[in-house]
This record gives structure tokens, C-alpha cells and sequence, in this order.
């Protein structure tokens, strides 16, 4: 089952078993990944995107035909992240949805979707597979690895798991470990998820059922906690809706309308096992298990860091980059995106942000 | 059904017909309240406080041998709202589920409960049946009215309803209006409650059915509206629950417990139905509905008013407390609580809260 991932450019690299940090094992999994421009023969110039809760690889159209992608401004010729000069590299995460083996999978057992048969994951997890697709394209180090959101954090495990293969890194509104406040949004949408009937413990796609209820309530939840409240107010305030669709009452609000479109665009494109999978992998993430303290841990980063968080980020408050700034052996500072959008700003505020490239890692 | 308010003391006043705002009208509708200290001969120390949405008419005990009410700490002889000095009535909302008629009530017809046929009512309706009320119990004028959070709003209806009956106004933690944020917060919580099979439409209660599901999600989504960040994570970081029950995973946090503890103990006390109600009257709250503007509609209150925020507050921000306070007529500055406890302080920051009572109305 892959949603939404452009066939044409996806790349697959079987990369066979996977021992898991839980120390179960996954066989025979497949990374799906794209690449945009030309890996310098030195491989210096290889760039790896990390990729949001529920993005995937296609990070950028590839030419003008295909389909726009999820940071389109921010990725191509002459952009921020210029594919003239630098070998773009984007993998769909570990129990995603994009091409990359997850619950929806078929497992090698039996053909069928792995559903409640597929083992947590982490995000480190992640990582191990990725690094064996930065073997497979011959990079011995990535000039950058960057990401927002859960693909901060990920970009973050790249830098303390393989110090010497992360050149620079760059975190984008995403912590250093998932607090209280993010395990608890993370626990409503979970179960949002798990109590919808039609999701049968996990295995409702074998079973025929959706549960489309209890995905598109966890978007609505999350999505609230991805923006910001004075945007919605000053982009829906307390309009109602417009419509003669039959059944709809009057107390329907332009933000309900809004939210069951986010809702009903997410259920669309996306597997609900997926979403609960990523969303644990995100939930766990803390770079200090098992590595001691905060400083002992991002102690380990080679790269250098750039922080970036957003003013108005009510999911990962601009604190918690502060917090991996402070205990860093160099502290860098954080960079502040303004913004009106929120969490999402990071997918939004291309202009701040190719500013802040430009003058950091790709000076 | 009347859910955990003590019987023993409950008062109720069956007030016969009444006409909704939406022009549909209730049979005899019953109001559920309670009352501390004694009436004043010539009625002028009556304080009317407001509960919030899931309270009731239990503000404190009534004696060492009762059980504890939400506000217990602020309210009784000698406390900030003095029962030897005031006669305190505090009446559980129309559409509630603590004795007043709401969606579980029999209804007259059939005896059945409300259920789906219970019909939307405002907190303009709530306001119509309390004065009710202060007629019954030969109230002309309220001393004071004052309510947190939902209660706020419904004693901002009151002085504007009824403006020559309402000398003094406290408005805690509410706002003018519910804006986009919190139209949105409440429709993720309605989906929760209206999604889950046992819902059944809002007939469960005759089907012999229970939505705890929905209705434990709903309160978890509230619950994280009405706490802070900062002091989930500094209560429980990232400490999972060590138990040795059964079937626990060892990625079940203590928040995640915290969480569903507080979503037991809803479903223990409170209906589905009246959660629903409720969370519709407070989503349409809108002082200026049929009123023009919002200076127009607060130009209306003639009570010396007392506005006051939690500086944490991330379901209703000081910024709408300083709205309402520059749409007044005589701006009287607002009050602002340092809380760690977020929305939630206004029920447990007793001193602050007694300290600006002391110094405004009860001076």
C-alpha cells in the first residue's frame, strides 16, 4: 500500500533484515527514497531530508509535470536547497506509508497487511535503515542532514548515531526528547485511533474495515496542536459555513469545515497503522536513552548544528530547541522563525528559512 | 440521573415552560441549586456563582460531614466569599447533569430520557431559568456574580441579560466570545463523544448503551486544553507508570495514566449527553450575538466589574480578558494569576484568587 508517493521517481533498496532496537527483528524490508540532482564523484555534496509525522519522500517535484511535494519551494534548481550543486536524498521513515515497509506492508510470512503484526519502531530504527541506503549511494558522509518536526528529531539521531557521517545538521522545530505535554497529545490521538471499532486491533485491513473516524479525529487533534490559536481566529473567527449540504446545521463553523477537510485529506492519503506506528516511533524519541544525560548525548555530534524554532509553535515551543542549544559543548544559539502558522510554520516560511540555510550550512 | 451531587442538600425549583433562545421550548424544566449562608432582610447579599462546564451547584460542603464541592476552599464562613457575611446560590446549568432537566432527564411525554430529542440551549438559556431562581428566592439584584471559565461566561450573560440585577461582576478565565481555537478544541470533543457506536445518536441512556470511549477522549483533549505544558512536564517528564498490571506495555507513560485516570473519573460522574450540550452552548457563547458589537453588547452592563486571567491560560489567553476589558466602558484592567496549573488555576489558586476578590467586590 503506498499513498500519495509519485510512482514514477520512488527508488526502492531492498535492504533485507532488520534487528530492531526492541531487538525483534523485521525481514526483508524495503526503503523507498528519491533523489534529485547529481552526486558529486568525491560524494560531498549529498543532502538527506528528513521527513515530517506523515510526509514521505517526495520532498519536490522532479521536473514540471510531476506532482508538487511537501517542501516543493524549498527544493530545486537555484532553491534553498539548490539541486544544481547538492545530491538530494529523501527516504520514506520506517513504518511509514510511502514505500517503505510498515503496517500496511505485506509481511513475507503470508502476504497479508502486516497490521498488528508489525513490531514498534524508533526512530533510531529509522536511522540504522537509512544509513544502509547512504552505503548503497556510496556517501561516506552527508554534507547536511536537516529536517522538521519528527524529521528534526531524526536528523538529530543521525548526527549522535553516526558523529562522522553528518557534516552539518540542522534541527527545525523538533526537541531533543518528546516531554510530557507531547506523550499526552500523542496519547489522545493513539486512542482516537485504537477505539474506532473498524480499526480491529490493528488488522482491519485484512479484516476489509477503515477506520477512517479515529484517523481523521487524530489529524483534527494534531492539527490543532500544528497551528496556531490567534491564526485560526483571525483566518475563521466565528464564521459559519456556507453551504446547502443537506444535514448540515447552522452551528457549523468555517474551522469545523476546515478541520474535517484536514481530516478527510489525511484519511485519504494516509494508513491509520502507519499513524499509530510513527506516532509511538515520535512519542519515544529521546536522545539521551541509553547515552547517559542531555549533554552527554548531543556531546556526540561532530556536525555543526543549527537550530531554528518557531515563535509561535504551540507543539515543540521554541524552549525546547533552547534546551539542545544549552547543552551542546558549542552552543550555536536558535534561530527564530516568525510566524503566524505556528508548528507548521516550518513547512511555510520558505523566504526565513532558505535565509537561514544561506547562512549557515550552505554559506 | 443526577451524577455525584450530594442529594442531601440539593434544592430544586420546577420552573415550568421555557422558551429557548432558538425558539424551541422545554416543558417543565427543573433547576437543580444549592445555597450557603443566610439572605440578607432587604436581599442584598446575594453572590450567584457560576459553575464551569462539567460542575455542578456543589461550590463547597455544608458542613464537616459533606463532601467536598469544586470551590470548597473559597467558599464557607470566614472563606473569601464569606457564607457569614453573603447567602451564596450557585444552580447547575440547564442541559447539566447534576439535577436541573438536561438530555438524561425523563422526559415528560414518555418518561424515556431526552436523549437525541433534548434540544440545543445557550447560556442565555441558563441565565433565563437562574433568574427564575433569584425571583423564588426574592433576589431583586445579585451582589455579586462570579464564575470561571464557562461560569465566566455565564456571569458576563447575566449583567448584560439583566443589568440592573447584577451590581458586581467577576469574569475569571472566560471570554466575550469562544473564538475559532475553542470552537475548534470543542469539535474535536464532539466527534470523540458522537463517533463512538455506544453514542448511538444521544439515545444510548434508553438503549441501555454507554459511550465512555468518546467521552474519556473528549475529557483527555479538555483536560490537556486546561493544564500547561510546563507543568506536565515538570510533574512527569518522560517517567513511565511501573505497575505490575497485566497487559501493560512498557510504553504506557505516567501522563498517559494521569490522563486516563482523569477521563475514569468524567465518565464516573458525568453524562455523554449534557457533556455535548454544554459543550455546544459554551462553543456558541458570543456576547454580541443580536447585540450589534462588542462595545455595544458590554456597554450594556451596569455592574462594577472585576476581570481576571491565568498567565498560562492556553485554552482561554489573557488576551481575550483584555479584550473584554477594552470593549468596557471604563476599562478596569485586568487581574492577572501566576499559575503554573494553566486554565485549571482558577479552581486552585485560592490565595491569588482570594486576594483580588478581597480587594474588588468584597472590599
Amino acid at each position: 500500500m503506498i499513498l500519495h508517493a509519485p510512482a514514477s521517481r520512488l527508488q526502492f533498496l531492498d535492504t533485507g533484515e532488520l534487528q530492531l532496537e526492541s531487538g525483534r527483528v523485521l525481514e526483508r524490508v524495503t526503503l523507498a527514497y528519491e533523489t534529485y540532482g547529481t552526486l558529486a564523484p568525491d560524494g560531498s555534496n549529498a543532502v538527506l531530508i528528513q521527513h515530517a509525522l506523515t510526509a514521505n519522500s517526495h520532498v519536490a517535484a522532479h521536473d514540471d509535470a510531476d506532482e508538487a511535494g511537501w517542501w516543493g519551494p524549498m527544493v530545486g534548481p537555484g532553491a534553498a536547497i539548490d539541486t544544481d550543486r547538492y545530491f538530494v536524498v529523501c527516504a520514506n521513515m520506517l513504518g511509514g506509508c510511502g514505500g517503505t515497509t510498515g503496517p500496511a506492508s505485506a509481511s513475507p510470512g503470508d502476504g497479508l497487511p502486516y497490521g498488528s503484526r508489525f513490531p514498534g519502531v524508533t526512530l533510531r530504527d529509522g536511522v540504522t535503515l537509512e544509513a544502509r541506503l547512504a552505503d548503497h549511494l556510496g556517501i561516506a558522509a552527508w554534507h547536511t542532514v536537516i529536517g522538521g518536526s519528527m524529521g528534526g528529531a531524526r536528523a538529530l539521531e543521525w548526527a549522535i548515531m553516526h558523529p562522522e557521517r553528518v557534516e552539518r545538521l540542522v534541527v527545525l522545530a523538533a526537541p531533543a526528547y518528546s516531554n510530557a505535554d507531547q506523550i499526552a497529545w500523542a496519547h489522545t490521538q493513539l486512542i482516537a485511533i485504537e477505539s474506532d471499532p473498524e480499526y480491529c486491533g490493528g488488522d482491519y485491513l485484512a479484516l476489509g474495515r477503515s477506520p477512517e473516524n479515529g484517523l481523521g479525529l487524530a489529524r483534527r487533534i494534531a492539527h490543532l496542536t500544528y497551528r496556531h490559536g490567534s491564526e485560526l481566529d483571525t483566518r475563521f473567527g466565528r464564521a459559519r459555513q456556507r453551504t446547502s449540504r443537506p444535514g448540515e446545521r447552522p452551528e457549523y463553523y468555517q474551522v469545523d469545515s476546515y478541520l474535517d477537510h484536514q481530516a478527510r485529506k489525511l484519511v485519504n492519503r494516509f494508513d491509520a497503522g502507519s499513524y499509530a506506528v510513527l506516532t509511538r516511533a515520535l512519542r519515544d524519541h529521546d536522545v539521551t536513552r541509553g547515552r547517559g544525560g542531555l549533554q552527554e548525548a548531543l556531546g556526540r555530534i561532530q556536525a555543526g548544528v543549527t537550530l531554528i524554532a518557531i515563535d509561535t509553535d504551540r507543539l515543540y515551543p521554541p524552549a525546547q530547541l533552547e534546551e539542545i542549544d544549552r547543552a551542546l559543548p558549542s552552543p550555536p544559539g536558535v534561530h527564530t522563525i516568525r510566524s503566524l502558522r505556528g508548528h507548521d510554520g516550518f513547512l511555510m516560511e520558505h523566504d526565513q528559512l532558505a535565509a537561514i540555510l544561506a547562512a549557515t550550512v550552505f554559506a
